[in-house]
């Protein structure tokens, strides 16, 4: 069975804390936007659908039986600040932001209607956060259609060997996972012959979450450190590299996990197709390309301790880039996403429509 | 003062341990051959030069004050089956396999002189070993000259930023380094404006090691992850990479610590020079291709658990290699040795003439 990393029933979350994972497995109580700001903050709760979810939800929870917002003018505001706030926590992955300006619109626009009522309005803001769980799991099962019956259509139904970075899983999202999605709905298919994963430092979600979820899943898999994809591409008959994305701009250029753009070089070299694989939420048109993404650097400790233990040289200055940008020319494979799988060049004009149809 | 990893006086050789560093700094007694195949196979000792010598040095300290062996023709062949064992520990690292047929060669020429004795056979054996590490020392200089030479020819003797991999510093040679020699001595002159290391996994030598190494000469210095590379490349203006070997063959193609290739896709796609740093020695002609060197593969434990800690899920399977093979159209400034800085296609012919002149 699918690990469930995120738990949730009216008025109460608990998430998996992933920074304990693979040796223990313990879920923290998150009772409101400061608590899911935290876990969001402290990668407790990591991957960019995970973190928009989780932290909505934590604000869901502090609304839940809760008195002290007693008008539509105060609830409104509230709820917009909260959103802001938790945003702040991870800038970078474009998900929390996106359910942020919506859910803020939506609220904002509530507000002003004749007659609102303060309990509809939060029942109302809670139900909408309740959605998002629901949904991202049927997205994601989308996604691992669309990318099985591509990885499949090109390697004329043969089992195919799959390289994936990061952890795009079960435990990124509210289930099923995105890259990691694909390789799923591979598997069920009878179609992965052998799944790669790399470790991903400095954070490890390669090793620690991913190589956990394959084994929780019997897929067979290998992991590999990061410097070995070159060799690994040279030497073994890799059919694809799939990865997952914080952030898909116009162009199609892409923010994802530092390392990505490097095993996106590796591909080029060797002739394998490079995909991404993500829901339309992380598509982010206002931006033209990925020059104008801001990259975060977290702190040394990340590189130089591993679980409290000193693994690198005293007094060594660090540079801890938590992303990377993959130009748009580098994703060969295309982008996949719930609608489908679209070239980079297509991917704007394609969701555009695929939106519109949807809505 | 740079560090001593190799401490030798007359029958007494202490090394290092690097495993411990860089927390701890405990030296190990080697007192005899089957001391020196342990240190080298659980890599307490490593970096080609550094294997050859403290393997050649335990043998000696084995036969100093030794009276076991009463006959040139008892002593000829005991040494003769002690060096080939010692190649055994780590076979991919062609110095000690380079030493251990120079040494038997000399040994069995000399055992059938007329008037032998076994002392003398004895003392010559000893003060050999003994001579690998005095000129290993003086090899890294000329190795650090030429090659901060080169690097200051291309940067119009403007300060150069530097990527190294792995560690072939005083910690992997007699003293100084190869690929780090050149760092070092590019420091001595006031020109190195920034080195920076990788990590290096499975076995962390880059942020262990290297990273040790220069927070302790003062250079200034950065460590990233074997990941960022190609970030790194793309976003600060990096003048070089340059790393070490473990065996150049006949056509230039070389194997050295994993991640190697990676790098030198990474710096040809952002052109970008790539240097590979090694003595002469290293230099191994019987193999016209890299295709023909045997990758050494390591246990997953590297890889699963650093310093006793688990890092990976149980049960996952692991890749391992110890070595990639970077083909020499890939090193695009040279290979840097102490007779000067080659291109992989002079290599060959170039040290032919320079040994013909030494000799």
């Amino acid at each position: 069975m699918a690990l469930s990393a995120i738990k949730y029933s009216r008025g109460k979350l608990d998430i998996l804390d992933q920074l304990l994972l693979p040796t223990q497995s313990e879920y923290i109580s998150v009772k409101n936007s400061e608590d899911g700001w935290n876990v969001i903050k402290k990668m407790q709760v990591r991957g960019a659908p995970a973190i928009a979810i989780v932290g909505c939800l934590s604000l869901a929870v502090e609304l839940t039986d809760n008195g002290e917002h007693n008008t539509v003018g105060d609830l409104s505001p509230f709820i917009c600040d909260r959103l802001q706030y938790l945003v702040t926590a991870r800038p970078t992955a474009v998900n929390m932001s996106e359910a942020s300006k919506r859910l803020s619109s939506l609220v904002k626009d509530m507000a002003v209607e004749p007659g609102q009522t303060v309990d509809d309005l939060r029942e109302r803001f809670i139900k909408e956060c309740e959605d998002m769980l629901v949904k991202d799991i049927a997205v994601n099962k989308n996604i691992g259609k669309y990318g099985a019956d591509h990885l499949l259509a090109m390697s004329k139904n043969k089992a195919v060997k799959v390289l994936t970075h990061c952890n795009t899983g079960s435990l990124a999202t509210a289930g099923y996972g995105t890259a990691l999605g694909v390789v799923r709905a591979l598997h069920e298919r009878g179609k992965m012959s052998q799944a790669y994963c790399t470790e991903t430092r400095p954070y490890n979600q390669g090793s620690r979450l991913t190589a956990y979820e394959l084994v929780h899943e019997k897929i067979p898999a290998t992991l590999i450190c990061d410097s070995m994809a070159a060799i690994l591409l040279e030497q073994h008959d890799i059919s694809a590299i799939v990865v997952g994305a914080d952030r898909v701009v116009a162009n199609g250029d892409t923010a994802n996990k530092i390392g990505t753009y490097q095993l996106a070089l590796v591909a080029k070299h060797h002739n394998v197709p490079f995909y991404v694989a993500c829901p339309s939420t992380t598509f982010d048109p206002t931006l033209t390309s990925g020059k104008e993404i801001k990259i975060e650097e977290r702190a040394s400790e990340e590189m130089t301790r591993v679980k409290g233990v000193q693994v690198a040289a005293l007094g060594i200055n660090c540079w801890n880039p938590a992303f990377d940008i993959t130009p748009a020319s580098l994703i060969t494979g295309g982008i996949i996403t719930e609608f489908g799988v679209f070239s980079t060049g297509d991917l704007k004009a394609r969701l555009a429509d695929c939106l519109k149809t949807e809505n």
